[in-house]
């Protein structure tokens, strides 16, 4: 079948753009001799992170306990849950998750610490633990060099937890304004981990992971000495987004939705895809999305169902009824809003597979 | 059970509230005696669309087939889908759907007009349909007066279909910056629509219903004569921005988002519920929602796990661990985000209900 044979609108992966995507993200970390430990965020789907780990990858990250649970349950035991738990009820369920796998999990501040620890101890238990460190987002994460320090000295002390290393995700590269900006936040990311794990080490403690990595940043990042460990995401699909960071090209897009022109207006046309399909979220040209094929095609304004889509030049235009491709902003967000996406290989479908840790908030 | 007691992030539905809305909305209809046919995809549940019938309302309307299909397997029977639908795949399903409902939609083109009528034709059956015109939003719709009127000229010939009258949303309203503008919006939103269909009768031809109505508005159109139909969605939960919009009270949301504080940091906290839980759709104030009780505590970025909220004045601050409520801004989108809710009654669980038409986009 072929994928414009499909109804609309429809979420398309390209299986061999995909696959080149995963084998050249692997190819920066083994040239830097760093583990790459994609966030898996990005896919929601364990058949994907066992394609990354025949790949090379060493484990997973995943952002949320419920991804954990799905991706051991489809099958991956090395698993990063990359925030901060807290509350009895996921205490319960990271324990019985750590007797069937090897999870860690990352935090920025004692208590959190002292919880799992509490929790862990009393089931003789430990749970290996990052502490993030901030670099400059201003989110999750300790002010690097001494506020890191401080935090590790304490809960090395703690019996239910074993202090692994220490983490970033720059996330303020998305802000950076070319690409000699984001090589610069990759460099210092790396370098201002390095030098935390230096000082965290002259205290004798064994800072075993120094892990750090967003898509754009990653292969400058990877590139200092003595980070340990990658973990970038939205590399395995790319979007609009990832295209005007300087990750990437168009032709590395693996990730469209297929949608129909459903109204035309001699100013206008209007798509059956809206933000439930492509998600709200805006990229640095302020557009939602971009159309394939159509250079004169601006997606200007989203709705729930409908894209409202200016015309912006010449060229020809599609009809009512007629099928375009539009690449997403956000290609995990994106993700989190279908049920299963399409497969396609040299525009055939070859698969239909179920997202299946799309919604998995707790 | 307290729903302070949930698990985080937990989607909550205030069962009295929401019920005091249904009456409310259905109040202003039979005051202005017209029909009330809510949009539901607000809700995306059945069970709510009853609860609207049971109060008095006559029919619902959706966006998509999909969420057309899962409404009536919940025994609601009188639907209109409110988007022009396209493509062969969806006029088997809308056929079928005909044999078990009554079914209208809504479409802007001869060509989807004379599609739905040469599946239906072929069939021996007839789609009741709306011609749906733009009072300002730009989006679908003929222009009112002559646009409008040619279309139905063109279409109450075709054999498949039979013309039951013009309908409107004027979304232009949540651009509205005072509620007489919006009462102003709403008064313009009727009289266009009902002189429309006055040029429109001048051919001869009936038009049973003029429908108009969104939340901010449908309390000004209906009570225009000649409206004989309002269609509002959002007043069943209310969000941020209809209060910001004025439609209602801070006491009339419904909804709202149970999240924990993870991380605390001297300028900042961190929630455990981001765009994958709220949305990323943006209120009028540029906030990403409102934090009940914390009136010093402001949303002002969501990722897609964490809301960064800056503290924005004296006061109480919620500490790592404990639980804060957030009033969403886009009750519709939080809806589709979300596999089920948890309804409450007295701050007590009352019910977990799935969500059962999220994520119907075909």
């Amino acid at each position: 079948m072929h994928k414009f044979d499909l109804d609309t609108p429809a979420l398309v992966i390209d299986w061999d753009i995909m696959q080149r995507n995963i084998c050249a993200m692997q190819q920066v970390a083994d040239d830097a001799g760093v583990k790459l430990r994609p966030h898996t965020k990005t896919h929601k789907t364990p058949l994907i992170s066992h394609l990354q780990m025949r790949a090379g990858a060493k484990g997973i990250t995943v952002a949320k306990l419920g991804e954990a649970e799905v991706m051991n349950a489809g099958g991956v035991d090395d698993i990063l849950i990359a925030f901060p738990l807290q509350g009895a009820p996921k205490m319960e369920r990271l324990l019985y998750l750590a007797e069937r796998a090897n999870v860690r999990v990352s935090l920025d501040s004692r208590q959190v610490a002292q919880d799992i620890s509490d929790a862990a101890h009393a089931r003789g238990a430990k749970i290996g633990m990052y502490v993030e460190v901030d670099v400059g987002l201003g989110r999750v994460g300790t002010m690097h060099h001494e506020g890191a320090r401080d935090l590790v000295r304490e809960i090395v002390e703690l019996p239910g937890v074993e202090f692994l290393g220490i983490m970033t995700h720059a996330g303020h590269t998305y802000k950076a304004k070319s690409l000699e900006e984001i090589r610069q936040i990759g460099k210092e990311e790396g370098e201002w981990m390095v030098e935390t794990a230096e000082l965290i080490r002259a205290d004798g403690i064994e800072v075993r992971e120094v892990s750090v990595g967003s898509t754009p940043t990653a292969r400058f990042s990877a590139n200092v000495k003595g980070v340990t460990e990658i973990r970038p995401g939205t590399y395995v699909f790319y979007d609009t987004t990832q295209v005007l960071k300087y990750a990437c090209s168009w032709d590395d897009c693996a990730q469209t939705i297929l949608a129909t022109v459903v109204a035309k207006h001699p100013d206008r046309l209007i798509f059956d895809a809206g933000s439930k399909t492509l998600s709200s979220d805006a990229a640095p040209n302020g557009l939602f999305g971009t159309v394939k094929n159509f250079p004169n095609l601006e997606i200007w304004r989203l709705n729930e169902e409908h894209a409202t889509v200016r015309i912006a030049g010449e060229g020809p235009l599609p009809n009512i009824g007629d099928k375009v491709e539009i690449i997403p902003n956000h290609a995990c967000a994106v993700m989190n809003l279908h049920d299963s996406f399409v497969a396609v290989s040299q525009d055939q479908v070859i698969g239909e597979f179920e997202i299946q840790a799309r919604g998995k908030i707790r």
